[in-house]
């Protein structure tokens, strides 16, 4: 059943190369979400899609770039792997709520407002209060709601997340994240925020990302499908999808980019600690790519049907791109 | 006979407004390439991008982009006013190769290689001697190529351009210049260019700013028309069109900027001299974009046919713009 699926993995942040690329085809991804930026600031961000473009130009026989639904259909028509790029934070904006459409234009599709910390549009998930979603971050949510780029809340805290969803004119998505009733940990969300966004028409892609596992990294492929029956009931088959937030071959300096940024002098863990400050070990049965038929396997055996296996895998995060990233102007 | 032309103008830098985008509309103007950016780096231009994106927003009824030469055949049928994008120089893309194809998908459709000085491309005309296109440029020239991306070489040296034409493996552009033959300026060009620009399958666009015109603010119309007769003749009537250089309604702190970005302590005058200074007296028969059907029955006053005034007006630049355009990758 599996090559058949239109797959969609709503969160990866790989140090890109065609060994990678070929994992994704192997495993039969149609389309990953990857991720461009994490703190980069426009002169960076342009960087690096400049970056992408040169991958694009080098392995344009195996990948192609995702800017709309139709695009995804196409990828999976030719047997390509598309990429569509998205942003961990809201810093290719600045405060500049003109770069909003630069940065579609250029192939943004999807931007969290915020990444773990404050930011100059809402309260990420790591801060002690949050005051919800700041008047900037309105003004940027209306014109990203204008432009066709997906609002992503999957690193915020719990009141921005609610204020963003009542805000957002279009459904909105928690690209990676667990429920925090499968496991306790900042960055997964409550049955509240949950139900809200579910409500709202938006979606939840689920982590493969052993910090936000039952177990860790031991998590059993078992368990996962069984944290994803019971989010089904809380939340409905139709607002559930997959967000790995798979990391491969980055070194730790990505690791400390990633969770330092240019904030802190002193070494910030995230989610790890200081003694357990590396890259967590993968899951024995969702080492990289390859292995999303795992997924499919396991969902088949914990009793999903073919059709709601289908939507897991990646109709569900279709139909969210089909209403999210066209422009209201078009 | 005006108004069933497709009317492009190859250059114009004007302080855009409804009342400005009205007047092209009543002068029949189908397409503008509208200047974007003369010395402004990889943010700024950004940010010019985002004021165009505004104006496009709040005028959407009357001017929409130009991003191929479909866009232009689009723009005609629906009766708006096309713009196109360019830079004047190649500060858009400081000393990064990747930003050719950024700034091209963002919108960016010509580049000058050099406006006036020494590039990191080539050389301007105002420089004491031309040493031709750089290591830089040359990568660059071919990655604007690649992408589909047209050279301009109006403000460029004799040897930089003679250069640029055998480096590009598709036909270049000189927007806005006149022989030197008419009118002996640094901005205008020799008989050895123009020559090799018509060979190559190029194009030069003739500008209506008085330096650079016999008589300057006094140059007729007859005068003008006798010039392009007179360089159909030496290039082919294939090979010209028109680049008005209007300016309209810009402070004199933009002349400033134009003439002295941020390279000069002492202000450089340009064309101009420190007893003329100012923007110069404009045609009586070419105040503003309103007057373009004046140039329609000008050319058909001095003999040439409709058919010839129909590609001079604007479809020799449509059929440069066809081929240059459209990226190799596509």
């Amino acid at each position: 059943m599996h090559n058949e699926l239109i797959v969609i993995d709503g969160l990866q942040y790989s140090n890109w190369s065609r060994e990678i690329f070929l994992q994704l085809q192997q495993g039969g991804v149609t389309m990953v979400h990857a991720t461009l930026a994490y703190h980069e600031q426009i002169r960076e961000t342009l960087g690096r899609f400049a970056q992408w473009n040169r991958l694009f130009e080098q392995h344009g026989d195996l990948i192609m770039p995702i800017k709309s639904a139709t695009d995804i259909r196409r990828a999976k028509a030719c047997g390509k792997v598309g990429i569509m790029l998205g942003a961990q934070n809201c810093s290719p904006i600045e405060d500049d709520i003109g770069m909003v459409e630069v940065m579609r234009e250029l192939g943004l599709m999807v931007m969290q407002l915020t990444y773990n910390n404050q930011s100059l549009l809402a309260c990420g998930c790591y801060e002690k209060e949050d005051s919800g979603v700041t008047r900037f971050g309105r003004q940027v949510i209306r014109e990203m709601n204008r432009v066709g780029m997906l609002v992503d809340m999957s690193h915020s805290g719990e009141r921005s997340t609610l204020e963003a969803i009542e805000l957002s004119s279009r459904p909105i998505v928690i690209s990676h994240a667990n429920p925090a009733s499968f496991h306790a940990a900042k960055r997964n969300k409550s049955d509240r925020v949950l139900r809200a966004l579910a409500e709202s028409g938006g979606l939840l892609g689920f982590s493969l990302y052993p910090f936000h596992l039952h177990n860790g990294s031991d998590c059993s492929l078992e368990l996962f499908c069984d944290m994803i029956a019971r989010t089904a009931e809380l939340m409905g088959v139709e607002h559930i999808g997959l967000g790995s937030d798979l990391c491969q071959q980055q070194p730790q300096q990505v690791l400390e980019w990633m969770r330092n940024g240019r904030w802190s002098k002193e070494l910030d863990y995230g989610e790890g600690s200081a003694s357990n400050a590396e890259w967590p070990r993968p899951l024995s049965w969702f080492r990289d790519s390859r292995d999303f038929p795992n997924l499919t396997a396991g969902l088949q055996a914990r009793g999903f049907s073919n059709d709601e296996v289908a939507r897991i895998m990646g109709l569900n995060w279709l139909r969210i791109l089909e209403e999210g990233l066209l422009p209201q102007t078009a």
